[in-house]
């Protein structure tokens, strides 16, 4: 019998009448002849509240308390689908993570899955035909058996994780969106909506920000062959969309060069001017930083026209610029640099696509078309499968839409 | 190291604030020497709030799902106070009931513990110094891995018996008023605090109406011999109030003839009049009515002048009494009554006190004082430490405040 995973985000599941809804959405696929392991978060909002009471408790507070206060949300979420399901005939029982269980590390608020022991749900899908409604976003440390939780977004990665533990033939991500698309819509009205996109290109625009899958996820995915499908729980349950699905590239048949545009402006520039262009400097710039834990993305470093200096560019979270600021100015004799400039109206704009791969010149031809529009360009890295350009952020819009166009990705 | 178990309802974990002030009375308890684990219900208004989504989901739902449902309320608190303690530096940490655990019965939504197993508890007093914040109203059935819950009210009975399970030395049980009274002050201003009350007492207060402790705490902490005492969590956590204590009979050294006067108006009466006084007929009666679940109280029986016929009279619960004329109705014939008279406007009041057993005259003492008041008595009954009359509920305030005062129990 094929084996189906769908996940239910906390819009999807807001409200007693929505998680109705999702029933619906699931005797579907059970009537469909699926055996169903449904994966829910919390009732949106519910996360919000309980972390809110954490921090009122104590702004520095035990994390492995924290994980026990918000696990709770997933838990109520699972009762009421199980609930909501028997309701219309449908066997169904929850289980919590340490029911099923989903171990973790103990690395509580950001725990990584370990294991999914899915012997007791397969026993349920074959002894009473029962779906099972699984907490996501929530595990348990074997050591310590404690509950632990995935960190935010957490639930796409439990619903991925338990598709590759119950080899699922297929899992269903459903959102308060119909898939995934060449870009923004609300910054470009013509994208498209994907009908499949290579695990590694989905990476890229996750991490760019497209907000679609939490990057884990697809990582997960990547490793486990997990054929993802990205749909929306707003569809009419009895004739729901196909969504996007997320597949190895070996899937997709017709491969376009550029398959989507993303962009990010929760990123800050740091340049460092004249830094004394010698082994050992990029290290005494960047261990600092990464010691204070803070993540750098895109470095660009310039060999020096006079071969003794250099400008070293580099952009980080904007949430952490002031604190990189700091870390900086107190390396400031040790780096030997004698001028800094930051910027944090700067926006990350990238084209990804496999295709790239193939293709010469994909980068060189987006650089004119910028210039062309008066974009000016702060800095440019490149990848195998991508390429991102650094830019003021009053021009994040037009830098979308001239390579949305520039790439053919524009709906007739 | 002496050994305690403290409880606190929902009132007092109504929000973080007042969380913050049960860490207070956590705190004390642990400076002056104690080991300490807590037993928290869920905040107030949130199981209500968790019932109603089970109710929406489906009038009629599956009671293990309920269960999965409503534990996370006070999954919740536990956290929440292990923060608040840790960050007034009292070590703690928080239990579910599957983690301490707490064995149940598979009754799923009112459960009966059979075991607790507290040895990491324990573990964690003389590892740690740790204080265990623990779920209450909820366990787990060993046999099948599911969360249950105990009902209404079993926060109580779950600090009792994590009390004998933990071989504690005392329970302290925080509610919103500071102790028992000798009766409802809202009726009776004169009404005092008790600062003892036998166990056999407080069970009889309990399921009297008189609503500070839930009746299985009460023979839990009776056959375990827990010494526990109700206090109030809004006393100042520097200088709080001792409260009173349930405890054995022998503890308690000049005994009263009457303790306390209960009241209850969710009684509902019926009268068969001219049964045919034969062999099986209390059993015609009463055995339908136990068919359909509905308990029966207080039970006259008449013997008829003539030796022919007689008169029953007993109660049900205001509730139930529609149900038990329909079921009565449907047994006529069987039964052979001619006429049946119902009455839901009355009200039991009772008269407790371990010290009539030894004591003679003092039921006919009360049935003279009423009737000086011109208050009509409907039914009599009586046990070793406690006898009840069913009277016109008009009438309830004045006999209250009459029996209080013929028993002395007036404050000065």
């Amino acid at each position: 019998m094929p084996r189906l995973v769908m996940k239910f985000g906390g819009t999807s599941v807001a409200n007693v009448e929505r998680i109705r809804n999702v029933a619906l959405h699931v005797k579907r696929e059970v009537d469909a002849g699926f055996e169903v392991a449904v994966v829910v978060s919390a009732m949106s909002g519910k996360t919000n509240e309980l972390v809110g009471w954490c921090k009122e408790a104590a702004p520095l507070h035990d994390q492995r308390e924290y994980d026990a206060v918000v696990a709770s949300g997933e838990q109520v979420t699972t009762g009421l689908l199980a609930i909501a399901l028997q309701a219309i005939g449908i066997p169904a029982r929850s289980w919590q993570g340490w029911q099923v269980p989903i171990e973790t590390d103990d690395a509580h608020g950001s725990a990584r899955i370990a294991r999914v022991g899915g012997e007791a749900i397969i026993e349920g899908f074959k002894a009473r035909r029962e779906v099972a409604v699984v907490a996501g976003f929530q595990g348990i440390h074997p050591g310590s058996g404690r509950l632990t939780t995935l960190g935010r977004g957490g639930s796409d990665t439990s619903a991925v994780a338990l598709a590759a533990g119950l080899n699922a033939d297929r899992c269903d991500i459903y959102t308060d969106v119909d898939g995934v698309y060449t870009t923004d819509p609300r910054i470009v009205p013509k994208a498209k909506r994907l009908d499949r996109v290579a695990f590694e290109e989905m990476l890229e625009m996750a991490s760019m920000g497209a907000k679609v899958l939490q990057v884990r996820s697809v990582e997960l995915a990547m490793v486990h062959n997990v054929r993802t499908f990205v749909r929306s729980s707003f569809d009419d349950p009895a004739n729901p969309k196909p969504g996007t699905l997320i597949c190895g590239e070996e899937e997709i048949v017709e491969t376009e060069v550029v398959t989507g545009i993303a962009y990010s402006k929760d990123e800050a520039q740091i340049t460092l001017r004249n830094v004394p262009d010698k082994p050992g400097v990029a290290a005494a710039v960047f261990s600092p930083l990464a010691d204070a834990n803070i993540s750098v993305d895109m470095i660009v470093q310039n060999i020096s026209p006079d071969g003794k200096s250099t400008d070293i560019t580099f952009t980080v979270p904007s949430a952490d610029y002031a604190r990189a600021m700091d870390v900086l100015a107190k390396e400031k004799t040790t780096i030997g640099y004698p001028a800094i400039e930051g910027a944090t109206d700067i926006a990350k704009i990238s084209a990804i696509g496999v295709g790239m791969r193939s293709h010469a010149g994909v980068a060189a031809k987006a650089f004119r078309a910028l210039a062309d529009r008066g974009i000016n360009i702060r800095a440019i890295t490149t990848s195998e499968i991508k390429f991102s350009v650094l830019i003021d952020q009053a021009y994040t819009e037009l830098a979308v839409r001239t390579l949305h166009s520039l790439y053919g990705l524009d709906a007739a």
